[in-house]
């Protein structure tokens, strides 16, 4: 069950790649709004990743919880601060996140050593 | 189908009260926690509200949609900065989050009179 | 805003023949299956229907939870555990059940007269 | 609760017009991007929208529903295709879905006038 | 894919222990009355079990499920009691929670020796 | 994390196995009710299959999206319907589905060898 950034990077990477080898206008231009959504506008980029984090946990998503961990380590957010974005999450999406929110915390772990 | 603040605000008291008016300490502690859970610490209340709102409209539900609406407007947040919220929200939770999107839009406009 | 009890027996009695009078053997088949799964077998109908209640709650469908209030009412369910059993579902599936939960309550209130 | 197809569709088009005025690139890019997935290629119009109402049913938006069942319509796919696709969605999305079920025959009956 | 009850534990108080060495009031105050909600009162506590496992399987998370398994089985639930339970499920949630209930009854098995 | 059909198939033959083996009435009648509705009628048996395929990525179950990709592939789907079909779902499910569209091109190149 040990989470293993390197594999989980390089298997996102090559199904990217996958994904947008295919001839598929709306694939490739969703994956391009996908990035283009989190830059910095009214709201800064770093804002932008904890909704996303905080999405993803309510979604209970747990690829799209460690790529916002990884995100949000990579802009500065605090342990702490990471901390409060998923106890809203927890508190919005209940019990059934828990299993999630052990995940992300094993996420935030193996990218911030 | 026009939205109507002042009688949504009214059901959601009269409710509230009806809830905690039974003796039942999960669900009063449950209350308790969720205004808890918004309170400025590492992050302020507004960087909290908009993912309230971010996590409403992904999950959605219409009524938590308006409720984090309204508190983001009472937090100060522009229209601008909530709209780059709501495109976050769009991208991650897709086009069947459309039609809450556009109640998100009549709520931001009946509260922001 | 306010719930209709006779109103929403009529409108679902209409549309369920509605729907039955298409020759469509799946559907038919799942609508009788659905009639079945809640008859008393090694657990008894009451708890079959605290279990629809809940399922309905957290999967936040007002007609899912209002059809298994009015049903678990009929079954005797006391207002204690009916109570109990949205607290459940309130943990389990996070703040974004309040509203359906105040719904759940004016149904309950509507179908107790 | 009767649906009105001609006050659906105005809030539908003022609204989208609102969402539109507002100065975010995101959102512009999604709505069209939302539009372009659903024109033939591959797959045709017709199997495109169905495939869209099995996705809003399971997924349970009711103005989802109405939006595709009125495009199926003007697709020309019959009663008994539109059936059908119906009966795979409910029985992949399980009796939770048949309120919204119900409504998509209501809006059926209301496209099909 | 074997599910190893022993390795699944430990991951879990491991993690729970993580999260809980956080200096989170809120995400404290939640896991204490995610314990207390299941304690019995007008109803006993292995009907709360069995809906925990209900809105388990149809929110469909694995874990969550086995949790539940794992307490119903320690609550003294018969086998008989927990298929219908997850009938009840598969019914509300549909067939997309069909491989839920493969990992539900590999649980049932592995818990039950 | 490398998906291995032959593996897959047999976990999926041995539990649906063990499920059936159980002595109840609802689940059996479920399972029938699952193959059934896939049959081929006034929609053709592609066409189902590719409905089943889009409700199970925007449902985001990696094990429903593999049995639909399998099927697709036995019933003749071509790669490029396949994409187009997967691209509603992410526009209709929004990113949150791309891990699941990763597993879905992975499963699609393993059943295509």
């Amino acid at each position: 069950m040990a989470f293993d950034p390197e594999e989980w990077r390089q298997y996102r990477a090559k199904m990217n790649e996958r994904i947008l080898s295919v001839e598929n206008r709306s694939i490739r231009r969703f994956f391009a709004l996908d990035t283009d959504v989190y830059e910095a506008g009214a709201l800064d980029a770093r804002t932008k990743e904890l909704m996303g984090l905080v999405a993803s946990l309510v979604l209970r998503c747990d690829d799209c919880v460690r790529y916002h961990v990884e995100r949000c380590v990579a802009e500065g957010v605090s342990a702490e601060e990471m901390a409060e974005a998923l106890a809203v999450a927890l508190v919005v999406g209940g019990s059934i996140t828990i299993p999630y929110l052990r995940r992300a915390f094993e996420a935030l772990d193996a990218f911030s050593v």
